[in-house]
């Protein structure tokens, strides 16, 4: 097919490769001439341009900019493309964004495809980089069937793992598993280094050991996304940590009584109820 | 020297392991005759027993038993000892103990070797098990130098970090970096299995990934293990959980007003302030 993916960075990058390497012709926009220049010289697509309406041969669009400019670019897309060009994103939060842009253009699908690294930008880009891990698509009612079935089967080639749901029940679900955790571990982060006695701060850093490094991993990440994942996804991720700070309540209170039992009875329920979150 | 070890599971194990290997003579004690048998055929012991009374030679004793039994342990052994003896004992918590175990044995010195697996017992024993790893002891100021000097130097020939402090500075210390992440983890565990709608926790299960895996890790540990810190670094815990619960307060209240400068700036401490706590 004819592919077009705006904003090469990781994601859009990373899909370039892919379906170059499976035989689409891969269109690539760039706001800067630099990415567009690395774009193709890394081999993530054929043709490179600044401009929009160089996308106007491709029957698919990828739209792989931070989630902020996502609406202006469909917006500013819709008069280079023919009508019946699909259009999907790649953001971290769906929500209402689903039905505003389905609004925008009818044969847009909502997607996220969840994989990553800790690196950014074209030189990031891997091959292979959604094998086996979800690819979320967000279908509403009125999404075109032709529109969703495209787009699952490039995920297909792309060999991630294809996942149908409704896209709050996205958010709510990545709001539990994947913007909580940051939250968390990074007050873990703040907690210890809030250690008044420096004796005893230096002693925690001394003594820290892979608990501490695995507990305060994603909270010691990238800042401009922990913010991005807040402000897109507040009202879930408000959610999940009003239920967290439910759940330290608990746990203060079975410490201050004394209740270990009770405590050991939390433990087990968390012992047992990890592994279905994990992958085999 | 001539070492004893009470308790040969993973610790007492680990440690017989080497010292046999550096050239020490080690008499170990187990409460079951089936770990006596298994220590020598592992090669931890030169000799076991279940008596306490067989320890007389030795002049160094390493107790190694679970931390609510050290002190039973050790006001049972010193009828069988020449009073020069030093004991010294492994417990993850200090604090008011190390005062009362020197009263009950002026050569005592406490020690914590920070080191483990998710295995227990003598078959989990390792050899170098505590090479690089921080071995913390903690005198008083009625402990006797020649004690100090006699484990201190064992430690070293174990290879691990020699490090010094008062035993609350250990407790409050531990508290933050090992016994709070236990319980920030298996809070992240509880609410995701908290939520209500089936989907959605499937969902969540389905698209769960490193971060997660991460975060989550210590929360699905040992529950005995759990309990046990709690009970036992309980003021330590408590303490490190209401400046936790202030953290995660703070977080809600900008998510809540959209602060999102205030975020950034919490998530740009945590980025940079991580570091000092990962070992080189």
């Amino acid at each position: 097919m004819k592919i077009g993916i705006v904003g090469l960075g990781l994601i859009g990058g990373s899909i370039g490769l892919d379906l170059r390497a499976l035989g689409h012709e891969v269109w690539g926009v760039s706001q800067r001439a630099s990415t567009c220049d690395r774009a193709i010289a890394r081999g993530a697509v054929d043709h490179a341009s600044q401009d929009l309406g160089s996308l106007h041969p491709v029957e698919v669009v990828f739209v792989c900019t931070p989630i902020g400019l996502i609406e202006l670019t469909i917006g500013r897309l819709g008069s280079h493309l023919d009508p019946a060009t699909i259009i999907t994103d790649v953001a971290s939060v769906k929500g209402d964004l689903v039905a505003r842009l389905t609004q925008q253009w009818p044969n847009f699908v909502g997607g996220h495809p969840m994989a990553g690294t800790a690196e950014n930008g074209i030189e990031a880009a891997l091959s292979e980089l959604f094998v086996n891990n979800p690819y979320v698509l967000t279908p509403i009612e009125t999404t075109r069937p032709r529109a969703i079935e495209t787009v699952a089967q490039l995920a297909k080639e792309l060999r991630a793992k294809l996942l149908y749901c409704d896209p709050h029940h996205h958010d709510r679900a990545v709001a539990l598993i994947s913007h909580l955790p940051v939250m968390v571990s990074a007050s873990l982060i703040t907690t210890c280094l809030g250690e008044q006695n420096p004796d005893i701060l230096q002693l925690a850093q001394n003594l820290a050991s892979s608990g501490f490094r695995d507990t305060s991993r994603v909270g010691g990440g990238n800042p401009e996304l922990g913010v991005m994942m807040a402000q897109h996804n507040r009202a879930a991720l408000l959610a999940s940590l009003y239920a967290y700070r439910g759940e330290i309540d608990r746990l203060i209170e079975q410490v201050e009584t004394q209740d270990w039992p009770g405590l050991q009875s939390v433990l087990e329920t968390t012992a047992a109820g990890r592994s279905p979150f994990l992958k085999p």
